[in-house]
């Protein structure tokens, strides 16, 4: 990609191996900086827009500690009900908005497609927080940070992707960075909630090697790091089939002590009962230090964009 | 006025000619120091409080940015819901409260004369944005500064508004300050729409030229500037009405074609349906420039209430 | 306490009287440096976590400002249902989640002893800004200071707590402070609204001199101060018995002429009716300053907790 100032980040397929490391090396450099309790200010006199159009705590919220931990300052649009958007706005005029007032915007929205639309509007760089079933890239590169920081290295993983592989946005763009690295896939769901064929077809042409099965026990042991998510309700237009496939996926104490060796356990979060809070304290779950990581990658993106620091 | 320090702004009646040429002269000043791209510092340490009342984007991230952009923080009162006006509390004491908080306070509320209440109760600065269909002063001030960048003169202009005249607070205290400066006005409605009688027969009181049409191409054509509005869904009682006007003036690439000569378009925006989008590209489009200036004149404005400067 | 650096503040009873008189001497230095107009840095670089599960208009923007005043960030959870939470997410899993992007987080929340499971939960400081009927010990903390600078000292002080003393946090965590200085105290309520038994019965053994009466005017003429409170219809279940008691305590200038001296007036608004606004110009009238102390004991707590300083 060369340098990021000014670009867009809004789908994973648009970085390298090269650039993921340079990601990595930035996310590690704030990490430390931080730790060291040096205020930065890097970003002083920048201000990010955050749009979000559907809920959202942890990228919300770890974007504007990202942007305030170097400096910068942030507008929120708020809810929806609350804005211009209820007077019957386009989502591209609100875009042209936020970027008269901010240099760099963050945006989530229920409709695939739609960061997309959002950066052809502006010439301000627009971030992808999730654009409906679409993509989401700044989690599946903290989570790339993440398996970085918890198993060492990227190279010849196996790795277990757990529950709605289908409605999955965060899912969707993770594979595709892994699959830089000669991963070997297991992608664990119920028949409903499978990965998309072009993805699985797309993988397999490439020579990845992927399993599709429901056994996930199998497909853990087999594992370095599993990637559970959630069987998200609002992704669901027939509540009953929501019912019906949601329990299918538990990580428990239980499930823990068949496993034959230590596994490293990733979830974006929120949970609801696909992992138990019991697994909270056992050494793998990474979970809440995947959601610190991604202040680190948050910075290290924001960074990039801004200043283009390499 | 002499110095604005410590004033409130609540009406486009309070400024003089020689007001105006100042508040142009700091939002130059600080539009060039933005682009010199220099973290200023003016207003560190100072809190800006933003109580709406009333669904914004614009106006409230605007401030919030040129809040930011000059050093300063924000406290926002949030949605009416989650504040402790849910628990039946006075405006004039949920002001009192944000002054004790804030160094100056930005307020939008439906009631017209509500910004004043609030000025009379609190030593704190307050800054109407929006009282009902009363005034929006610092819209009206960032579409002068709009006028007088694009058309490089504020003297001897042929004005068309055009839209909701009836209701739209924005175009009241616009036509309040663009009187200053020898405007001829053409006001072009729907009857049920038109410009209140108090405001036209001021106007024609002190000279000004001003002619009452419903005829839109031939006001543009005799005009330097046109200024349009939205026909607010929300200041109707009766939806019917609404539904009956909303369609009567459009501006799109077919009426574009019908001028004789190119025109410069504002309008405070949101807009619905009364620019079509292919009227964006069009060099005379005004409208997203004019937002952009709302952080300068806005930097300005809290300057001299906060710091005085000249 | 010795130092309260990475400490929680939870409730009342976790200060000693040597503890109350540093966090005086700190809000009062902050008090001044803020009339000095200096800007603050000493929590640059930090953030400010705010978690209300409630409606909240005082206590988040103050405890806003005073980080801001103090050159840190703020990140805010935003209303509950444009959070994780809609998502089914549970409080500790929320908590969590702040606490991995801030360095400190306060909470509000309806559920009694949810301060204390959030603290359980994380390493990061957590603020109790208020759980159920449970304690609000920082609005203890600013009523204290509060009473200090209105009335010199905190030593044997009568003083009368009226209102809602059934349901009402903010004085629960109040009597537990004043306890410690000899203060003798009147209850002044309808009946089905007093102060809870555990309450008074601990006051009662430790030798603290309290009379539960429900004549406000005696209770008034006996007193240096009276703490008003605002009976809270949210806490009512049966809205009939909120209609029966509502009007009983109010204060207003019929009620003062019958008064034998000045009196000092506290309230930790809002308020709805039981203070009349012909009483806010009355000298001995202190909730208005009272609010602007929130702001300096914040900023006091917020520096012990995140810098130590004694």
């Amino acid at each position: 990609m060369g340098s990021l100032k000014g670009k867009d980040i809004l789908h994973g397929n648009q970085f390298s191996k090269r650039d993921i490391d340079t990601i990595i090396k930035n996310a590690s450099y704030f990490e430390k900086e931080l730790k060291k309790k040096k205020a930065l200010n890097l970003l002083e006199g920048k201000i990010l827009a955050t749009l979000f159009f559907e809920p959202s705590t942890r990228t919300r919220l770890s974007f504007e500690a990202a942007m305030q931990r170097l400096g910068g300052g942030v507008i929120s649009l708020g809810s929806v009900e609350s804005s211009s958007v209820a007077k019957g706005e386009t989502l591209t005029d609100t875009v042209r908005t936020a970027s008269q007032y901010a240099d760099v915007i963050v945006i989530r929205h229920p409709r695939t497609g739609s960061a997309r639309e959002a950066a052809e509007a502006v010439s301000t760089p627009i971030i992808n927080a999730g654009d409906g079933t679409g993509q989401h890239p700044t989690q599946a590169l903290l989570d790339i940070y993440t398996i970085y920081k918890e198993l060492g290295s990227l190279k010849n993983l196996v790795v277990s992707i757990i529950g709605d592989l289908k409605n999955g946005r965060t899912v969707h763009a993770l594979v595709e960075l892994l699959s830089l690295y000669q991963t070997q896939f297991y992608f664990v769901s119920p028949g409903a909630l499978r990965m998309p064929e072009e993805i699985t077809s797309n993988l397999t042409q490439r020579g990845i090697k992927i399993e599709e099965t429901e056994d996930m026990l199998k497909a853990t042991n087999a594992s370095h790091l599993i990637y559970m998510t959630r069987i998200q309700k609002e992704r669901f237009t027939d509540l009953s089939e929501y019912e019906r496939v949601k329990g299918s996926y538990i990580i428990d104490e239980a499930f823990l002590k068949k496993l034959k060796k230590k596994i490293t356990i990733l979830h974006p979060l929120p949970r609801v009962d696909e992992i138990s809070t019991e697994v909270d304290d056992y050494p793998g779950a990474a979970y809440f230090r995947q959601m610190r990581n991604g202040v680190f990658v948050r910075m290290a993106l924001l960074a990039m964009v801004l200043e283009g620091i390499p």
